[in-house]
C-alpha cells in the first residue's frame, strides 16, 4: 500500500522529533501500522535550519505553511507551530482543504477546541491531540478508549514539567522560589519568559481538555481557576513535609452533584501517594473511575522525541482509521456530539476541599481559641494543628492548621474573619489539600 | 442504532462485574460508542445462580456454550471462564462462527494466542484480551497503539496482585513467607491452591502477551524462565532494604542484540523508584521506549470491575471497529503477521542482570578474599558488599554481596564454585537485581 504523506507545520523541537523518529523506527512503524509513514514536506520560515533538519531527504522544504495545507498529496498535517492565532488559521485551513490533523498545541484546543472539532466532524477528518497533554505519555488514548466503560469521578495530575522540577528542587535542597527558578532557566526547564508555565496557565490547558473528554463537556479554558507556584513559600513545604505532605501543583477536575470542578493550584498530596513521588520533571496522572478505581499514567511531558512519540501514535491511529465510516472514530472529545452534557464548570467558591492555613500569630493565651471559634462559626471542622515552639524571646509564631473539606465560599470568609483579628501578624497563607482516595 | 448483542461465556466475577457495569454506565457507554452495547444471553452450568445475577433483566440464560456461540443474534462473546482445553474450543468455535472474541484468559492466549489469533484473521473477527493482562490498567493499548511509535527496549512488570500483597506485608511486618500467604488466603487475596500465583506462572502468562506485543514475536510461554516467592526469605528483603532495594516479583522482558530475554522472578529494585513504591494487591508495568523515554502504568490488576472496566473497553473498541477493512485493525500482537519476527527467546543462562548473594561464612580470615577471587576470576565485578558483625560468640556470619551485570551462566559458574567453599556453610541465596533506569 502506498505510504501515509505527512506535512509538518513547525520543524522545531517537537516537528524535528517527529521527523527523525518517523525515519529511525520507519521498519517497526509500518510494520505495525501496516503502512509507511512519510513526512514529505515541512514548513519553516528560516528554510536553511529546516533544510538542515532533514539532512538529504526528499523532502520539499517551504517557508510558506499554506503550500503544505493545500497540497493534494498531502494526507495529514502536523501542527507544532503552538500559539493560537496562526496556528487556529491553519488548523481550520487543512481541515477545510479535507486533511486530518495531529497537534500539540493545549493552548489552541483548550481555547478553540469547540470551532476546531465542529469544523472537523462537518468536514469528516480527524484532529488528534495525544501530544497536547502529559507529552509521551498516552494519557488521551486511556481517557477516550481504555476507561471508557468508566464513569469518571476525577483527574489529578502533575501535567507540568517545568513547575514540577522547581517544587522538587524547592524541596530537596530547601531553597525559595526564585533562586531554583533561575536554575530551572540554566538548565533549560524553563522559559526565558516563564510565565504560562509557573502561573499554571500550561497546565490549566491540558486539564481543560482532560475534564471535556472524562465528563463529556464543550472545552471551557475561560472558567478554570488558574493559580501557580510562584508565590509558594518554602516554609511550606517544609510544614507539609513535618505533617506528611507533599506540595505539588496539580490540575484537578472533579464531578460533583452540582457541576464540574477545574482548578489547578498547588496542592499538598499525603506522601504515601505515588504522584506524591513524582519527582523532576516527570508528568503524571491519577484518573478515578467508578469501575476500574484508582489507575495511574507517569512519563516524560515534555521534550523533542517523548512528544514525538505522542504525534506519530495519531498519525498510525490516523492511518488506520482514515477509510472508517467517520461514525465509527473514536469522537474527538470521547463522547458522541449528541451525547455531550451542559453539566456546569463550578465557581471556585462552589468547590469542596480540605485547606492548609499557616497564621503568623502572637504568641499570647488565647490566639488558638480566637481561630479555632471561628473555624467552628463557619463549619469548618479540624484536622491537624501545629503550633511551632516560640524561640525564647520571641514574640510570634506560626500556627499551621488543617482542615476536613468544605466549601471554599466559607473558607474565604473564615479567612478574611481570621485575618481581621490583631493577632494574626502577617497575611494568612491558604493552601488547598487532596487525599486523592 | 441497532444495540451491539453480547453473549458471556461464564458469568462468575468478571462475568458478572462486566454485566453489571455495563448496566450501570450503559448512559455513558452508549454516549461514547454511539451505539449500545448489551448483554443478552449468559452461561452458567448453575442456572440458578446465574438468574439470581441477571436479576430481572431480559437474558437468556443457558447451561451451554454452545447455545450462545451458535447464536446468530450474538454479535460478540465474552469468555470468562478461564482454564485452557474448554476456553480454547469454545473460542475456536465462536470464532468459526464469526463471532468476535474478548477474554480475560491469559492461560488461554499465552500457551494457544498463535494458534488462535490465525483463525481469527482467517475468519477476519478480532480477539480482544485487554483484561488479559493487569485487570483494568489499559496496558495493551498503550503498547499496541499509544506507543506504536516506539522501538520498546524493556518491560518490567508488577503483574500479580497475590504475589505483591505477600511481598508488602514481609517487608512492613518482617513476616515469613508461609505466615502472610495464610493471611493473604484469608483476605481473599490468594487461592486455596496458590501456585499459580505464588510460583509465578500466572505472571509469565501476562509477560508472555507483553513480551510478543512489544517485539512482535509469537506467544512462547513454554521458553520463558519463570521463578516464584515461596522460596524467599525475610532476611532477604531486610538486607536488601538496608542496600536501599526493594524486592518485587517483576515479570521481564527485555531486547538484546542476541535475542529477547523472557524471566520472571523476586527481583531487588531501588527504592527510588516508582514501581518499588506499588503496594499491596495493586499492579504496575514500566515499558521503556527508545522515544518516549520511561513510562508506568498502575492500578489495580485484579477483581470483578477493574477487569471488567477492561473488558468493556475491548467491546467498545470492537463496536467501533467490526465494520472496519480488518487490515486497518489493530493487528493481535501489535505487529502485521508479514512484520513478525523470529528472534529467538534467549536460554536464562544468556542473561543479562546484576545479583544479590547472601552467604553464609565461617568468620574467619580470608573468607572475602576467597569469593571474591572466584568472582574476579569469572570477571564478575562488585558493586557493595555488607558484611554483617557476627554476634559475640557466633563463629558464622551473613555476607551480602552486591555485583555488576553480568551473564547468568557465568554467575551460575561462580555459585558452584563458592559453594564448593568449607567456609560457604549454607546454600546460597541468589537474587536478581535490576536498576531500571
Amino acid at each position: 500500500m502506498k505510504a501515509i504523506k505527512v506535512g509538518l507545520l513547525g520543524i522545531g523541537t517537537v516537528g524535528s522529533g517527529t521527523f527523525h523518529v518517523l525515519r529511525r523506527n520507519q521498519a517497526e512503524i509500518k510494520g505495525r501500522a501496516g503502512r509507511g509513514i512519510e513526512v514529505t514536506m515541512v514548513c519553516r520560515r528560516d528554510l536553511a535550519q529546516a533544510r538542515q533538519i532533514v539532512g538529504d531527504a526528499d523532502v520539499v522544504v517551504t517557508a510558506d505553511p499554506f503550500e503544505i495545507i493545500r497540497n493534494p498529496e498531502i494526507d495529514i498535517v502536523v501542527e507544532t507551530i503552538g500559539g493560537c492565532d496562526l496556528a487556529r488559521s491553519l488548523v481550520l485551513e487543512a481541515i477545510a482543504q479535507g486533511k486530518h490533523v495531529v497537534t500539540a498545541n493545549k493552548a489552541l484546543l483548550a481555547v478553540h477546541g469547540t470551532e476546531i472539532f465542529a469544523a472537523a466532524r462537518a468536514k469528516g477528518v480527524m484532529v488528534a491531540f495525544e501530544a497536547a497533554v502529559a507529552g509521551g505519555i498516552p494519557i488521551i488514548k486511556a481517557l477516550r478508549e481504555g476507561l471508557t466503560a468508566n464513569r469518571i469521578e476525577w483527574i489529578a495530575g502533575i501535567i507540568n514539567g517545568t513547575t514540577n522540577f522547581i517544587l522538587s528542587e524547592m524541596r530537596s535542597k530547601g531553597l525559595d522560589f526564585a533562586t531554583v527558578l533561575k536554575e530551572a532557566q540554566r538548565l533549560g526547564y524553563a522559559e526565558a519568559d516563564p510565565t504560562f508555565d509557573v502561573e499554571g496557565v500550561d497546565a490549566a490547558h491540558k486539564l481543560t481538555l482532560m475534564s471535556a473528554i472524562a465528563f463529556g463537556v464543550p472545552v471551557q479554558f475561560d472558567k478554570a481557576h488558574v493559580e501557580g507556584i510562584s508565590q509558594l513559600q518554602a516554609a511550606d513545604i517544609k510544614y507539609a513535609e513535618q505533617l506528611g505532605y507533599r506540595i505539588k501543583l496539580l490540575g484537578l477536575t472533579r464531578r460533583r452533584d452540582t457541576g464540574i470542578e477545574l482548578r489547578v493550584h498547588p496542592t499538598l498530596v499525603p506522601m504515601s501517594r505515588l504522584i506524591a513521588n513524582v519527582e523532576g520533571a516527570m508528568n503524571a496522572v491519577v484518573v478515578q473511575g467508578d469501575a476500574v478505581g484508582t489507575t495511574l499514567y507517569y512519563g516524560k511531558g515534555a521534550g523533542a522525541e517523548p512528544t514525538a512519540s505522542a504525534v506519530i501514535a495519531d498519525l498510525v491511529d490516523i492511518t488506520r482509521l482514515h477509510t472508517a465510516d467517520p461514525d465509527h472514530r473514536v469522537p474527538h472529545l470521547a463522547f458522541q456530539p449528541d451525547a455531550m452534557s451542559d453539566t456546569a464548570i463550578l465557581p471556585m467558591a462552589e468547590v469542596l476541599t480540605s485547606y492548609y492555613l499557616r497564621l503568623r500569630v502572637a504568641d499570647e493565651a488565647g490566639v488558638l481559641s480566637r481561630i479555632t471559634t471561628i473555624l467552628a462559626e463557619h463549619d469548618i471542622s479540624i484536622d491537624a494543628v501545629l503550633q511551632r515552639e516560640s524561640n525564647e524571646g520571641e514574640r510570634q509564631t506560626d500556627l499551621i492548621i488543617l482542615t476536613h473539606e468544605t466549601q471554599e465560599g466559607r473558607m474565604n470568609r473564615a479567612l478574611a474573619q481570621m485575618q481581621g483579628l490583631n493577632t494574626v501578624l502577617a497575611p494568612i497563607v491558604r493552601l488547598r489539600k487532596e487525599e486523592l482516595a
